[in-house]
């Protein structure tokens, strides 16, 4: 049993190779598995001391070598290779093992495999790994769900390996089945917003304000020194100072303006459309990839249209409104992506704790911020808050900025800049905020046409009326 | 042969209750089948002849009595009701009948049971039927999709049931499989951006200039007697009108504003989301039906905010900044569904004609307006078109009327109304209509957290950079 291994880790890509030698680093031995044999050969350099890391491209050498129960994580694409990655190493597991799902799978495919091992005496965990390939190596979010048995064995490497926020871990035991993945995926729809938001933020300083990228880039970098620091904000102040090194000037300035996406955004507004709760400021950020995907109609329809000439304003000016406007906004979309998981926690019986998840997001992770430790706190002090927005600090933070957005959003509608991402965090907040919304019409355009009845405000019961004259 | 019936109908609720009467006003004799013998018996007393229209509980009977092949439509809930009902036929049927779906079923389902019964001889159609009851009952839009050979024998009855355009049927076989099916759902998807639409410009008008339900309804006459002309503008007219029976004042004010759903507007979202097509003005409509439901949770919002209170506007000129803001925000709810539909034909393989679509939808269905036939024009002129934003003629039409969506978007945000329909539709525009969007920043990003690569302005090929400093 000595020269066994802690951990096990199969799919050696950029992001198997940095956890697994981050698990070494903190004190595990580690075994690797890829059919690949120079993935394989590169982890074995890398790691140095065969006795602490080492791999192999043979899936039962690789099993044989781990210590019972054995605790091994999957980092392949999300799919049919999970599958296959699962059934190759099925027949040398024994019951009480664990397997981890470390990629963005689909929920339900989750739940499917995690009933299957089940029955099998496999404990099956999805859990979700952010902060990108830097994070993998010196400390990621980790989102496990699963078998809460199974996770003892698991929890003291996951703590170790995983990022710290002022010295508590990033990663929790999060729920059931695929609690995980359904954290994960609707981390990474939050994300989406916040990335959309950031880049229209970017279009209206530079086609309001004349902001060139090294005025960008001290905005940026500004304001994630105060109450809008997190990873994004960050990162998009040190993406504007980027020199071009195939030309001249800023890299930013020659990227193609269409985004790709690989599919996480669009499964949480699917879903959250599912649960019947509304998320428009990742709905958004969905169509505007694709939007942004129809590069040659635009090129067409820009030609054919005359837009307002863009009515400059005051660079501080601008810069002050447009800061409380993204902090505005940022709070909405996190309002909106963990109003969804309060939602789907009843809906699929992962009994999920917000603050838990809202803590273990503090750090590590893409959408990390300094509004974080203030989400935590506030779920802290009401577990069962509905929805971020009623939160008693929160409605401050609001009060005291939701005038600028009003302001960016009016001042972008009037002079033809798209900042559907602003205006559907305003719209949702003015909607959300509101007793007496207009859809009484709708019911009853929908009693007039289909006669689906409506409910009053006067009296219990279901009603209908003959609408026609 | 002589006393069979040229035409059976299974479900006599409303909707098909009133669809065999419209069959037999128009000269076929027709058959109605439903397990509940009130029904049965209430259209036999309804039908007057019985050698015109009969009805029977008796699944044989029925199938026995009707001419071949036969011609079968079930106007039954979507869902496994309609499995179980074509499982209660089958066994009676022949080759060559022809049944039809006349239901709001999923397209999936539909390809799954068109493929089902094709094996078995059968000529299987999805036709979405919309117009309402009254609609069935006088002429209603119909929308079938299936087995093109199958389609003559029903062809000769669905035109002479169909609303009447200028005399021009609105009914046309659409493309193969669920066709049918998906144009409906797309129908419903624009339907309900529509509603949102019309219920937003009431609550501008309402809050903003303080109009009565008299002005209301003399306000969408007046429009639907000009551009706007449209059911969902003139039944908004004339439900401003309607009394309240049960207390004083109009009922429209006594409507609850929790606006229901059944569906198929959340599936045109989702649905365009798996084909990558941007439809938000549908998708915020979804959104706002949910955020309707979360009453409680408005109530308990509002009273924490503090509301700007809303500066008033001249009654005419907002009532013109508003008329032209509608009418430009239903082309664009238009431009997105028939986008969608043109994709969903080349990714489903329908063949889908445009034209022929919005040519059916100009009488009997919820959706139709004067519009439709520019609509229609517009797709005859250019078969290719990839978006009716650039059709020359909506051009004209757009840009007459964008700067007041501008304004009203603008003075909506500023006054604290929501009007996330109208600020999509404008967003929409606006990115639709930029050659260059900021999303260069969001695969900035990408690559910087997770090497997901980027393409370049200047040249061919896929990079990756090494952002951090």
């Amino acid at each position: 049993m000595e020269d066994k291994y802690d951990f096990g880790l199969i799919g050696l890509g950029v992001m198997g190779r940095n956890f697994i030698l981050n698990v070494a680093d903190n004190g595990f031995t580690s075994f690797g598995n890829d059919l690949d044999e120079e993935k394989v050969n590169a982890l074995k350099k890398e790691g140095g001391d065969l006795a602490k890391v080492n791999a192999t491209s043979d899936v039962k050498t690789f099993v044989a070598g781990l210590s019972t129960p054995r605790k091994i994580m999957m980092l392949v694409p999300a799919g049919k290779i999970v599958d296959a990655v699962i059934e190759g190493v099925l027949p040398y597991l024994d019951e009480g093992d664990i397997l981890i799902d470390g990629g963005n799978s689909f929920f339900t495919d989750t739940d499917r495999r995690e009933a299957y091992l089940r029955e099998k005496g496999i404990h099956f965990f999805g859990a979700g790994v952010s902060g990108g390939a830097k994070g993998a190596r010196l400390g990621p979010s980790i989102m496990p769900g699963g078998s809460k048995e199974g996770y003892a064995p698991v929890q003291p490497i996951f703590e170790a390996v995983a990022a710290k926020y002022e010295g508590e871990p990033c990663v929790a035991y999060l729920g059931p089945k695929s609690a995980g993945n359904y954290v994960k995926m609707v981390h990474n729809g939050i994300e989406y917003g916040l990335m959309q938001l950031t880049s229209e933020i970017y279009d209206v300083l530079k086609k309001g304000g004349d902001f060139n990228n090294d005025e960008l880039h001290a905005t940026f970098a500004q304001w994630n020194a105060g109450r809008l620091q997190s990873f994004l904000v960050e990162i998009t102040s040190e993406i504007f100072e980027k020199e071009d090194d195939l030309g001249e000037g800023r890299l930013v300035d020659q990227i193609l303006d269409k985004a790709k996406q690989k599919g996480t955004g669009k499964w949480t507004s699917q879903n959250a459309m599912d649960l019947g709760i509304p998320v428009p400021s990742i709905d958004i950020a969905v169509s505007m990839r694709e939007i942004s995907a129809l590069k040659d109609e635009r090129i067409h329809a820009d030609a054919l249209y005359d837009r307002p000439t863009v009515e400059t304003m005051d660079k501080a000016q601008l810069e002050k409104m447009a800061e409380e406007a993204l902090y505005f906004s940022f709070i909405v979309t996190y309002a909106q992506g963990l109003h969804q998981l309060a939602d789907a926690s009843r809906e699929y019986g992962y009994d999920l704790d917000i603050a838990t998840i809202a803590k273990i997001w503090r750090a590590g992770c893409i959408i990390r911020a300094g509004l974080l430790a203030d989400i935590t706190q506030a779920f802290k002090a009401d577990t069962e808050l509905p929805n971020l927005l009623l939160s008693p600090t929160f409605v401050k933070k609001i009060q005291s900025t939701v005038a600028a957005a009003r302001e960016l959003v009016a001042y972008a509608a009037k002079n033809g800049i798209p900042v559907p991402g602003l205006s559907n965090s305003l719209t949702y907040f003015d909607a959300y905020t509101t007793t007496r919304l207009p859809l009484n019409l709708i019911q009853a355009q929908r009693d007039y046409f289909g006669s689906h009845t409506y409910e009053r405000l006067d009296r219990e019961g279901i009603f209908h009326t003959e609408w026609e004259v």
